[in-house]
């Protein structure tokens, strides 16, 4: 018998025992050792995405495991292999598969969110979802090898050059992460927070923390860049105040990278965009080879995972786990283990 | 004495006779013989731009003419060159200026906006502003260049590829020139245009225009791309409802290339930035070179830009032309014929 935490319906997560399945042809049985919760698993939590989600749900796609077993047809993987996922499968035929962009298929299958996710002690994924971690990195950290996925993608889509300054707006986990891989490829970074929380820990991380609430971030930027304006913005922040600032502080021909969910339209100044021949590119999720680079940015220490790991809890935590997150402000990233050795240990 | 339209306070234009001034050194004078009234200078004459406009001015950046006079230190022009103008002077020290952006210098002079234009008998310019025309070239359809300058220039900002499926939102004289331009690209292109007497002239010129008031558009562009999206749309009506259809009819990865002037912030859909990978683009006036290659378009036939022109005036009718124009729907391009010997003749 293992254990799932299941989604049942808005704020419930019940965990509940079950037995498993086999792996078929082209798969592999995983055991998750740490699932992250993200922003997008709040808001499956809150209720809003249940006409998306077929209950109940096991969430979970930020997360690192160990190979249990391999299914027919899988070479090259072995029982004990410590991996992480690719939490997504295209259907290789619409549009935008056949032009390339198979990450943002037009019928993408999300694991976590459109079928069963990672928050379980055995979890049965294709072969092909699967990227191999280095050997020694623990596997809490390598549970952050997902959103240091996003980041590096995002990253990519701003095509952050060396030396530019840049700032990111929201210093939750994706805009620290966002910043700190943009920093690994030295570029002057200024991180934009409401929290102090988060803005402490952004500045013990070696980044520069600004508070809207208590400086003139564009007027700061003008400072910063002798008139010219930032050359990258990220808008990680999903607010409209921080659209606005995203598109302030750029300079002429600026980027700003769209990279938070915005579920209403925003009032956007587009004349801005229009003056200043600003470009406005979004960034959604990754590629493999942006989960490969994020392993090596998690195992090498350039991204420091660890720092941003608030706090692990067992299965059975998970609901009061995302509680906590829901309060935003103190927390960072929280890790549910799901080891089987390590339910009671945490309870 | 010499005859100039001046504006003088909103809606009212006055033509007023004077003396004019020698060149100095390093400029020419011209004889400026068509100059075509663009939207700008309608905001100017409703009186909207009165802050930045320095009163009595001369309008008018969209010309063609002959240099009657060459200053000191000016090589390579003679009297009798037909030329057009490149309205801009940029300070050469800005930031944008640094990064090799000039043409959106941080401190531009647009001539017939910030310094006195063309809708006069002479007319100082810097011989650095000047393109030669090809001598074949009429000068009423020269005075077309200009805009066609800008629809290459956005044509560029969107780096529009052979074979792709273009959706044009808005078909005024820029929307037309841009579709145009676009066309001659062997991209397939659609032209989304409210008004019947501009759709009947977009289709008389060999494009494909739809009424979004009888269709819809998002829904037509799915039919005719298979489901995929348009690969680049132009915002060129300024409207709310412009926007949404430029993002609306958007493929994965789709570029939506910004031209109108929106004054006030427009509520965009982010989230389909954000979910379908969009790019957005800003684009604002041209380059030099985008000058000659618009040249080069008008002069071979390529833009057809007799075509566009409803109706020259001669200079004390420009004040009714500016009203007509305000009507929109029934008029393209209006020219004011500033020749010494047509002021009669017109009026």
């Amino acid at each position: 018998m293992t254990l799932a935490v299941q989604y049942t319906a808005a704020r419930t997560l019940t965990t509940v025992s079950g037995s498993t399945s086999s792996p078929g042809p082209g798969e592999v049985e995983v055991a998750p050792a740490f699932v992250g919760i993200c922003g997008t698993d709040l808001h499956i939590f809150h209720g809003d995405m249940d006409g998306r989600v077929d209950r109940p749900a096991v969430l979970g796609h930020e997360m690192s495991g160990r190979i249990v077993r391999v299914g027919p047809d899988v070479s090259g993987w072995q029982p004990g292999d410590t991996v992480t996922v690719v939490p997504l499968r295209w259907d290789d035929t619409c549009p935008a598969c056949r032009a390339g962009h198979r990450h943002i298929c037009q019928n993408l299958d999300f694991i976590g969110i459109d079928s069963p996710g990672a928050m379980q002690q055995r979890w049965i994924v294709p072969a092909s979802t699967l990227v191999r971690l280095p050997a020694a990195l623990p596997l809490d950290r390598a549970a952050l090898v997902e959103p240091t996925a996003v980041a590096v993608h995002d990253v990519g889509r701003a095509d952050v050059q060396e030396g530019e300054k840049v700032v990111v707006v929201g210093g939750g986990p994706v805009g620290v992460l966002i910043a700190l891989v943009a920093a690994s490829k030295a570029a002057d970074v200024r991180v934009v927070e409401l929290g102090a929380h988060r803005r402490k820990l952004a500045e013990e991380l070696g980044l520069t923390a600004w508070d809207p609430a208590a400086v003139d971030v564009p007027a700061l930027v003008q400072e910063w860049t002798h008139g010219a304006g930032a050359d990258v913005a990220f808008e990680v922040s999903g607010a409209a105040a921080g659209v606005d600032t995203a598109v302030d502080v750029l300079r002429v021909r600026g980027r700003l990278c769209l990279v938070a969910i915005h579920a209403r339209p925003r009032e956007v100044n587009l004349h801005r965009f229009f003056w200043r021949e600003l470009t406005l590119v979004g960034a959604r999720l990754y590629s493999r080879s942006d989960f490969e680079t994020a392993a090596g940015l998690v195992s090498e220490g350039t991204v420091p995972a660890h720092r941003l790991i608030s706090k692990v809890v067992p299965m059975a935590e998970a609901a009061s786990a995302f509680t906590a997150l829901e309060g935003g402000g103190d927390v960072m990233k929280i890790l549910v283990d799901c080891g089987e050795d390590n339910q009671e240990a945490h309870a």
